[in-house]
């Protein structure tokens, strides 16, 4: 049960209402109706699932970025086509999401007629969750991976300095008769939000999150924040975020982490990057017997279920299910502090 | 300083050699010419390196590969092209060597004129590192993922059964004036050999490597291999395996780690099952400025050496310097294994 369900002073809020509020802060910031659209979608549609860090709480941070030096707040994205199974859309320094909602057509037909495409995105303000769009993705049929750089907090295994952004990977597979099968993880052993929330609740980190500024093992979350984090999974984990930071950067005209942090200059706007993302079509690909691979996949998840081990998303699809009748439930603290952005 | 040296009866080989003796003994199982030269490649080129595991020692389970029941001796392989981005090569229970070998100029060029192309191995019988494999196409300028299921031998996060396989991930990314960056990593937390060899040695295994049958964390590796291993880092390594489990298996019409466990009917072979190659083309994607996405990349590789950091695959090409000159030294145990297989 929700905690804040306790406090009195909790706000009630309907999706429907999460959605408004956004886009009254969003465009009081001064942000294009355009821009502001997919963001409010995103933050309604992160609230909904229960994934608070990337929802309400993040429009302090929003109004910040969009009154920072680098943002264009009425950006207009422009989409080109650079080879056959390739979509580019250049953000124009505005945020991400309204760059994928224009490409997202085009890399669709991409891949249905390629059977495999890619779509960079460039010079985009980024705050999003990557879920969302490997959802999209896999609710129009297709396979698909996601994936950005962000800012070099990020340590590589074998060293102390921040090199590496926490560069996380989505990924979404459609199925016939359930949600789809989607995972988005952090490459850092945490999420760099979870660090800052347990600074402030004054808690300890488990093992393995990051050194300090003498890059000494700490446990303390102040000190890992002001030393660095470091990639889970050891070597490997390490390897893969190396991957995500080249795919997502160098490979697609744009910052790697480090270069990002520089650009920001110390404003802490929402990172500045690129984004890749890689849709597959399972029809073109799949062979004579689509049915049968989709019983095969099947079967996988069934290993999994049956042996009471978790798909990734079940939480948050179980959370969906809830707030879709019941709505949300926020603290009157968060409340006042969103409702402090309007005028 | 290879331990071997030091044995009196140790054998000296060139790579010459050792690529003349994979040949005869791969002939004189039946394998045909077409699928003996790249598999003596292959293990010519991990002895090289002193990646052992891939090298000579496999030789004794390839003459039992290609006498088992599925595996066809002189398969010619199928490359068919269901899709611009798309090129499908049915391996016919070969090996998947000779199908890469076949297909890999077409996914060169539909890559370089797509952007991003799709190489589907099917129905191939697979005993290959993958990283000879991304290391070739960056030598053709492309960045490259493979990827594989195995056998069913790991637990997911969560659960004690195993579902998974090991399902290794590669990347290769070219570099203008150094060998590629070249990972190539099992998703298990240890590679299956590795276990093996531990269980040889008569060592115990770090905590994490898996469970004894009894889903117990064991240290033991006949309990591991008796039971199930476990994926690198938690949930998000099993998310991972999860992945190339599905895009190496029904995404390309072929099968899961389980049913090609279920497939080999204990003979066990060398699994049989599909393999998944991202060939992505840094001219198209990259934009305006090809030379300045080098340079982000060489500085990122800076900021891990400049660190002390080791850049993956930096020892592979110092050993393949000195096997150059100095050929490799194999023990006279396992010379007279391999010998005891010619006539």
């Amino acid at each position: 049960m929700d905690k804040t369900a306790h406090d009195p002073a909790a706000i009630k809020l309907t999706l429907d209402e999460v959605k408004s509020l956004a886009l009254s802060i969003l465009r009081q910031a001064g942000l294009s109706d355009a821009q502001a659209g997919p963001v409010a979608q995103t933050i309604t549609d992160c609230e909904a699932d229960g994934r608070a860090s990337h929802g309400l709480q993040r429009l302090p941070g929003c109004v910040m970025t969009i009154k920072s030096p680098h943002f264009v707040a009425s950006a207009e994205p422009q989409i080109t086509s650079p080879a056959p199974a390739v979509v580019r859309a250049d953000a124009g320094f505005g945020y991400s999401l309204l760059a994928f909602e224009r490409a997202l057509p085009i890399l669709e037909q991409k891949a249905k007629s390629c059977g495999v495409a890619v779509l960079a995105i460039n010079n985009c303000f980024h705050f999003s969750a990557l879920w969302p769009e490997v959802e999209r993705l896999s609710k129009r049929g297709l396979v698909s991976l996601a994936m950005t750089p962000s800012h070099a907090w990020v340590a590589p295994f074998g060293g102390t300095t921040p090199v590496l952004g926490t560069n996380p990977l989505a990924f979404g597979w459609p199925r016939v008769k359930a949600d789809p099968f989607v995972f988005d993880f952090a490459t850092s052993a945490m999420a760099r939000s979870d660090i800052a929330m347990a600074k402030l609740a004054g808690k300890t980190l488990p093992d393995g999150c990051g050194v300090d500024a003498a890059g000494q093992p700490s446990n303390d979350p102040a000190a890992v924040l002001a030393g660095a984090m470091s990639t889970f999974g050891g070597h490997k984990g390490t390897a893969l975020s190396t991957m995500i930071e080249l795919l997502a950067g160098p490979l697609i005209g744009d910052m790697t982490s480090r270069a990002s942090m520089d650009f920001d200059g110390g404003v802490q706007a929402a990172p500045c990057h690129g984004e890749l993302i890689i849709a597959l079509d399972p029809a073109l690909l799949g062979g004579q017997d689509l049915d049968a691979n989709s019983r095969r996949a099947e079967q996988l998840f069934a290993g999994f279920t049956d042996q009471g081990a978790r798909l990734p998303s079940q939480q948050r699809y179980a959370r969906r299910a809830q707030t879709r009748k019941d709505g949300i439930t926020i603290s009157a603290a968060l409340h006042d502090r969103i409702t402090a952005l309007l005028p």
